[in-house]
């Protein structure tokens, strides 16, 4: 069972899939960063994201995607792009049957490094153990992809108890 | 020649589909608002808005889409929304074939209203008269949509003549 983590943005992407048929020990299968053109305008930038993020999507199957709920961002350009690309991302796993899970920058860090407030570093490092990667993951785009896989990996039994109660 | 504008949102999303084949006197052949189910996720959303925004694509084969450049937003959380709901109607064109021209709303305003500061009654006064309405177009977002349809119309053929100066 696959989960895609995505930390959307133009210039870095970052992606994770975990195989993760042994909830307690997932793997990296794959893990880096998408990037498009600069030079090129937004929309054929998102139309390059949107067919790297579908490739990923035939190669690996995913059964969710775990995408980050931005809720407060530096700056609202940077929302914008972020929200631009998240969304191109989103429909592609819509299209393909995947479900689509958001969490916030909070619930990731809690179930990765066990608190809210940790920091990009403390992500990437805690990512290196969980995974048994010989590095730390870079950039931090791929780290925090990393993150939100095993945020759902973590999150998904739980989500699915909840599930399982309210539509008794 | 169609050209499609777009005030994308997921509550509301403004269309207008110009006929421009006289750019003189463009004449809006589908005016009006995509809306998708507040209730649904937002990924669900998203998928709604790109099954209509499709279908507009398929019916009318615009050449072009004109969609808002948002540079300021009242709040990031707006911004991110709007960001997805315009990632998402932007790649779709961009599939089609379609010119993608992305304009800021000083631009649009200062095109239709004939000044950047026009408030959004004064815009849908000028998009009644411009296109003949028999009455303004509501609500705002399809108002807003065809001023960005409009202001293609005025300024491609300067961004023409522009681009044909750079490429020699």
């Amino acid at each position: 069972m696959f989960v895609l983590g995505l930390d959307p943005g133009l210039t870095r992407c970052g992606y994770c899939v975990l195989d993760a048929t042994d909830p307690g020990s997932p793997r990296a299968v794959a893990l880096g960063v998408l990037r498009t053109e600069p030079t090129a305008t937004v929309p054929l930038r998102l139309h390059e994201l949107q067919v790297e993020v579908r490739a990923l999507l035939d190669e690996f199957r995913p059964r969710a995607m775990a995408v980050e709920r931005v809720l407060f961002q530096v700056n609202v350009r940077t929302a914008m792009s972020v929200g631009q690309a998240s969304g191109v991302a989103m429909v592609e796993a819509v299209a393909t049957g995947c479900e689509v899970v958001q969490y916030s920058p909070n619930e990731v860090k809690s179930a990765v490094a066990g608190w809210g407030g940790a920091d990009k570093v403390q992500v990437q490092q805690m990512v290196q153990t969980l995974l048994g990667l010989a590095a730390p993951p870079h950039p931090f785009d791929a780290a925090d992809a990393a993150a939100l896989a095993l945020c759902h990996v973590a999150m998904a039994p739980m989500r699915r108890a909840l599930d399982g109660s309210t539509s008794r």
